[in-house]
C-alpha cells in the first residue's frame, strides 16, 4: 500500500506540447532520402524537384490519321479549284507518328481523296496545323514534379515518358516499438490469470504505416528498469524514432520516465488531456523517443497527437488523415476545464443531418473504439456542449460508409449482428451500424431524430400486444413496425444449474446467496423482469445484485458464465452462446419501430429484404430460440 | 491511305455502358478469400464477420489502485465511524489485477489510511465498484467486425485482444496488364526515330494498387493479332480480370476488338466521352477484358469510369477514391450533348472560394493531367458552363494540398519552377502552383479573383517603368508589387547560330527562309517582340512563323531546338536549359502583382521569404540571365 508512486511534473495542454514537442525535434532531425525505382514509388515523397530528361512528344509528331505535306504546296487548293499532291509531295501518317521536314502540315483522311494521278485537296493546310510539336506535352528540363510531393500513379506514367527512371525520395522513417509490461503476453501465448494479450504495439505498428513510416515492433519486456534501459538505447541508435508503451503513468511499476531522463530529455510528462493523460515526450541523443499510456484508448489518442505529426514531419507528409464532419450531438456532455476531452461517438446520417451519440467514456473499452466512428473534442477552454448542438467530429471511419449506414438505436439482439454481417455482403456499399440502449431508449433516440429505427420489445400489460401502443402515445408523424422476430426470454444460469434455480420465485427467496445481474433501466429486458416481479408480489431488494446492470444479453451471459453472477435475464441465444443453462420464461415479439418516409430508401428497403430472405431465417435457426414467420412485415401506425 | 478503319458499332452513354457491364461482370464474378495473419491485414476487407474468441478484460479487474474488499465487510464504515479491516479482509491491486471471490468491491488507494491493525477506511464500498467485469469491453462470441470491413489498426488491436491471430480476407483481385503497339518502346530503351516511350501501363498498374488489386504488367506485344489473342487468352486464364492498351481505337492495326470477339463477347465498343471513346468492354471466359485508349488522358478517364468499379467490386472496397469540392469555372465552358465531357482543371482556393481554370483539352498531354488538379465533368445532357457559373469538381490531388498552394496565374519564367521546389521544402504543408498565360492574361485572372498573384513583365513606353502603370490602370483596389528579378530577353537560335543570326531585323530580312516562332498574344514576350518591331519598322507578315505559338519559354527552346524552327524569343535561362545559342535584346523586370490583403496569408509571406532569401538566389544564379537585389521588396500601389 506504501508503494511509492510518480509525480507527474505537471500537465500542460495538448497544444502547447505538441507545439513544444514538434519544434524541438524539427530541430535536429535530419529528413533522409533514397533513390527507388519510378515503378515502385507510388505514394513515396519526393526528395527534391524532379525535371524531364526527354521532351514529350519526343518529335514533332501527327496529331491525325492522314498526309503530311508542305503547307506551301497545298496553298492554292480550293473546293472550286483542288489541287493534286504527287506521290513525292506527301507522306501517309498515323497519329503520333513523326513530321519530318519539308513536311510542316498534317491533312486528316477524311479531307482527301485518292485519284489516278495522285492525292486530291479541296482546301489549303496552313503550316503546323494537326501537328503536336515536340515538346508540346513536356519540354526536356522543364519540371515535372516539386519538392515534397506525393507520387500518384499519373505521375509516374509522366515520369517514365520523360525518360526518368529512378527517383529520390523520402525515406520513410524507422519507428521502434517496445511494449513493456510483466502482465502481458503475447496474443498466442497460454492465458493465466491476471494476463493481458498484448496488441497496442500492432495497433501502432500499422498506425505508422498510415502516418507514413515504418514500424518495428519488438518482443515484450519485463518491468525492470536495466532491461527498459538497455533496450530503448540500443534501438534509438538504429531507428528514426522509439515508442515505449507502456509505464508511462505514475504507477509504482512505471519506469520509462525514469528511464527517458537517464537516457535523454524528458520535455513533457502528462498531457492535460482525457483519456490519455500519462505521455510522455523526450529526445534521446537526437531522436523523438515517446512513452504512450497503456490503456488502449488512451494508447490511441496519445498516437494520434504526438507520433502522427513527428512521423509526418519525417516523412514530409501532410494529408489529414481524419475527416471532419459537423453533427447534432445526441446528449448533452460536460467536461472538465482542466483537460482537453475525446468522446467517442457513434455517428450516422439520420435524413439530411449527422447525428453523433457519445458512447462511454472509459479508458479501458478498445471495442468502444472499434464501435464508434469517431472523435467529438471538446477544447480545454469549454465546459462541454448541449444537447443537440452542433460539434465537429473527427472521424476515423470513411465518410462513405457513415453515409450508407443503417443508424439502429434501441433494444439489443444478436440478431442485429446478423443482418450487420448480411448487409454489406449483399448490398454493396451498405452497411448497418447498432447502438444498445434498451427500447425505451430506443424509441426516445428516434424521436429526437438520431436513428433510422428503433429495435423493441414493449408488452402493453393491458392489451397483451407488443410494441404498438408504445409507438402510437409516443410519435404524432406516420409511423411502421417492421416485424422482426419471435423470441424466447428465459433466465441464463450457470452450466448444469448447481444453484437449482427453477425461476424467478427462487432468486429472492436465496436470502441473499444467489447473485443476480440486471438489464439497464428501459431496456425491454428489464421490464419484463420488472412486470414479473410485481406480478409474482416479490420486492427488488430482495434479489442480491439487482441495482447491477449491463447493457446487453451477452454481457449479462459473460457475467453469469464468470465467478462473478449466478443469474441474470436473457434470450435463449446469448445463453447458448455462452453455454449457460436456461430457465423459459416466456416468449415476446422483437420488431423495428420506424418513421414511414424511410421505408423508401434503398438501404432500409435492403434491410427489409434481409429479414424476409432465406439466408436470414438460417441464420437465426442457427443462434437457436428465434422464429421469424412474420419477420420483414410492415404494419403501418 | 485507303486502309480500311475499324467502325465503332456505336457509342453508348458513360453511365449506360458502366451500368451494363457492371451488372453482366457481377453475374459471373467470382469473389475470391484468403486466410491471413491479422497482424499483416491493414486495409483488408473482411470476408465475413468475426466474432471474439475471448472476453475482453479475460477476468474482473481493478479498474483502480487500491484495495479489493468484500463490500458486505465495509457497509458500516462512516466518516465518523471508520472501519478496520485486517489483511485477511483485503487484497492489494493495481489497476487491471484480477479481482476474486469472495473479494467484489475495489476501494481506491487514494481513500485508505494505512494503521498499524490494519487498513482503515472512512465510507462503504458498494458491491462491484471499481471493478470492470468480464467482457466489458467485449464478451467471446460477440461480433467484432462485420463482413466486407476495411481493417484499421484499431480494428487489429481488438482482433488481437478477442484471441483472433487469423482472418479471412478478400483476396486481392489479380489484373493482367498488356501494353500494345509496334511504335512503343520499354522507358530505358534506345530512342530511335517515331518512337513513343511505353508508359500507361505503369499508371495503370499503380491505379490497380489504388482501387484494391495487384497489377501485372506484362512487355509490350507488337501490332500482331496472333500474338495479341493468344497472350490475352493465356492471361484471361491466370488472372481475374486483363487490361489491353492500346488497339481499342478504330485505326488500321487497332486489333484488340477483333481479338476480343473472336475470345470471347465484347459488349461495348465506343462510349460518348470525350477524352477517352475508344474503350472496349468484354467478357472472355468468365473475366471481364477492357481495351483502353493509347492517349494517357482517354487511357486515365477510361481507367477510371470502367476498371476502377470492376476492381472495387471484386476486391468488396466501397472507397470514393476522388474527392469533390464545389468551384467557380473561370471560364465559359462549351460541350457537345453528343457526349459527356472530362475539362482537366486546375483549382485554387483564393479568398475564400475555390476557383478552377479549365486547361488544354487534347488527350494526348500526359502532363496536363500532372499539371491539373482535377476534372470538371460536364454531363452529356449540359451544352456547356458558363465563366463564373459554379461546378462540381473531382480532385486527384489532396485538398489540403490546394488549400495550403500560392495559385499563381501568369508570364512564364523558370524561377517560378525554383519557388514552388523550394516552398514545400523549407515551410511544412506550403505549396506553388503556377499557370502561363501571359502577362495581360494573368492580370485579368487577377481581377476575377482566380488567383493569389499575377507574374507579369510589361513595359509602359511612356514611361520607360516596368509594371507599375498596368495594374494602376486595372485594379481600384489597393494592391501591391512584389519586387521578382531583373532577367535577359533575347532571340534564341540554334547552337552555334548555324544561319548567322544577328538580331531581329535578320528574321524579315531572310525572306522566309529563317522558320520564326511566337509567343501567344498577352504574353510579355510578345508585347516586347511587337515593340521592337515597330521601333524597327518591320512588317510582321514579313516574318515566316509569326503565326505559329507557343505558350512558354521553354516550349519556343524545344522548338528551336527540333527541326521545326531556327529562332524565337525567350529568356536566357531557356535557351541555356535547351542549350542553344543566344543573341541578347534587353533586360526587363519580372515582377508579382498581388491585391494587397493576400500580403498577409502564411503562404504569401513565405514566398516573399523565398525570394529574399540566400537559397533563392543562389539557385538562380545557376539558371544564368537574372539578378535578384530587390528580389522580395513590395511596392505598394
Amino acid at each position: 500500500m506504501g508503494k511509492k508512486r510518480n509525480l507527474y511534473l505537471q500537465t500542460i495542454p495538448v497544444e502547447e506540447a505538441r507545439e513544444k514537442y514538434l519544434s524541438a525535434v524539427s530541430r535536429i532531425i535530419d529528413v533522409k532520402f533514397e533513390t527507388i525505382d519510378v515503378i515502385d514509388s507510388l505514394d513515396r515523397v519526393t526528395a527534391k524537384a524532379v525535371y524531364a530528361r526527354y521532351s514529350s512528344p519526343l518529335f514533332n509528331a501527327s496529331a491525325m490519321d492522314g498526309i503530311a505535306v508542305k503547307a506551301a504546296d497545298t496553298s492554292e487548293a480550293t473546293e472550286t479549284n483542288p489541287v493534286i499532291l504527287s506521290e513525292d509531295q506527301y507522306v501517309v501518317v498515323d497519329t503520333g507518328d513523326p513530321i519530318h521536314p519539308p513536311c510542316d502540315a498534317v491533312i486528316m483522311a477524311e479531307d482527301i481523296v485518292e485519284t489516278d494521278e495522285g492525292v486530291r485537296i479541296n482546301a489549303s493546310a496552313h503550316s503546323w496545323q494537326h501537328i503536336r510539336p515536340i515538346g508540346e506535352d513536356i519540354v526536356s528540363g522543364e519540371m515535372i514534379l516539386p519538392s515534397s510531393h506525393k507520387i500518384r500513379p499519373i505521375d509516374i506514367g509522366v515520369l517514365l515518358s520523360a525518360g526518368i527512371l529512378k527517383i529520390d525520395v523520402v525515406k520513410k522513417p524507422e519507428v521502434a516499438i517496445f511494449p513493456t509490461g510483466t502482465e502481458i503476453i503475447e496474443p498466442d501465448a497460454e492465458i493465466e490469470d491476471g494476463s493481458i494479450i498484448e496488441s497496442n504495439s500492432r495497433m501502432f505498428e500499422n498506425m505508422v504505416t498510415v502516418a507514413g513510416g515504418i514500424g518495428h515492433r519488438f518482443p515484450p519486456i519485463i518491468d525492470d528498469y536495466e532491461q527498459i534501459r538497455d533496450q530503448v538505447s540500443a534501438a534509438v541508435d538504429t531507428h528514426d524514432m522509439v515508442i515505449v508503451n507502456a509505464g508511462s503513468s505514475a504507477g509504482t511499476e512505471d519506469f520509462t520516465v525514469h528511464v527517458l531522463r537517464e537516457l535523454g530529455e524528458v520535455l513533457v510528462h502528462g498531457v492535460a488531456v482525457k483519456p490519455g493523460k500519462p505521455v510522455i515526450l523526450a529526445i534521446v541523443r537526437g531522436k523523438p523517443v515517446i512513452g504512450l499510456p497503456g490503456y488502449p484508448v488512451s494508447a490511441y489518442i496519445g498516437f494520434e497527437n504526438f507520433v502522427t505529426p513527428i512521423i509526418q514531419m519525417m516523412a514530409k507528409r501532410t494529408e489529414k488523415l481524419t475527416e471532419t464532419v459537423e453533427a447534432h450531438i445526441s446528449k448533452r456532455l460536460v467536461s472538465s476545464l482542466k483537460h482537453k476531452e475525446y468522446v467517442r461517438v457513434k455517428v450516422g446520417k439520420v435524413g439530411d443531418k449527422f447525428v453523433a451519440a457519445p458512447l462511454a467514456r472509459g479508458a479501458g473499452a478498445a471495442m468502444s473504439l472499434v464501435r464508434a466512428d469517431g472523435f467529438c473534442v471538446i477544447d480545454q477552454s469549454s465546459e462541454g456542449v448541449e444537447a443537440g448542438e452542433k460539434v465537429n467530429i473527427d472521424l476515423y471511419r470513411s465518410r462513405n460508409e457513415i453515409e450508407n449506414t443503417v443508424v439502429i438505436i434501441g433494444s439489443h439482439d444478436l440478431i442485429l449482428d446478423v443482418i450487420a454481417d448480411i448487409m454489406p455482403n449483399k448490398y454493396r456499399n451498405m452497411f448497418v451500424s447498432s447502438t444498445h440502449v434498451g427500447s425505451m431508449g430506443g424509441l426516445m433516440a428516434l424521436r429526437r431524430g438520431e436513428a433510422h429505427m428503433a429495435p423493441i420489445h414493449l408488452l402493453d400489460e393491458a392489451t397483451g400486444e407488443y410494441n404498438v401502443s408504445y409507438i402510437k402515445k409516443m410519435f404524432k408523424e406516420p409511423m411502421a413496425l417492421i416485424k422482426g422476430v419471435h423470441r424466447i426470454q428465459g433466465i441464463m444460469v450457470k452450466k448444469g444449474n448447481p444453484l437449482g434455480i427453477k425461476g424467478i420465485a427462487d432468486l429472492a427467496a436465496s436470502g441473499g446467496s444467489i447473485r443476480y445481474v440486471n438489464r439497464q433501466r428501459g431496456a425491454g429486458t428489464r421490464v419484463l423482469f420488472d412486470y414479473r416481479l410485481k406480478k409474482e408480489n416479490i420486492d427488488p431488494s430482495s434479489i442480491t445484485g439487482y441495482d447491477r446492470e449491463m447493457a446487453t444479453h451477452m454481457a449479462v451471459a459473460a457475467a453469469v458464465a464468470s465467478d462473478g453472477a449466478d443469474a441474470g435475464m436473457g434470450v435463449l441465444s446469448a445463453a447458448k452462446a455462452m453455454e449457460l443453462d436456461f430457465i423459459e420464461v416466456g416468449p415476446e415479439e422483437y420488431d423495428f419501430a420506424i418513421p414511414a418516409e424511410y421505408l423508401q430508401l434503398p438501404h432500409i428497403k435492403a434491410f427489409i429484404e434481409i429479414l424476409q430472405s432465406e439466408e436470414f431465417r438460417g441464420r437465426i435457426e442457427e443462434l437457436g430460440g428465434y422464429s421469424a414467420e412474420n419477420a420483414g412485415k410492415i404494419i403501418m401506425i
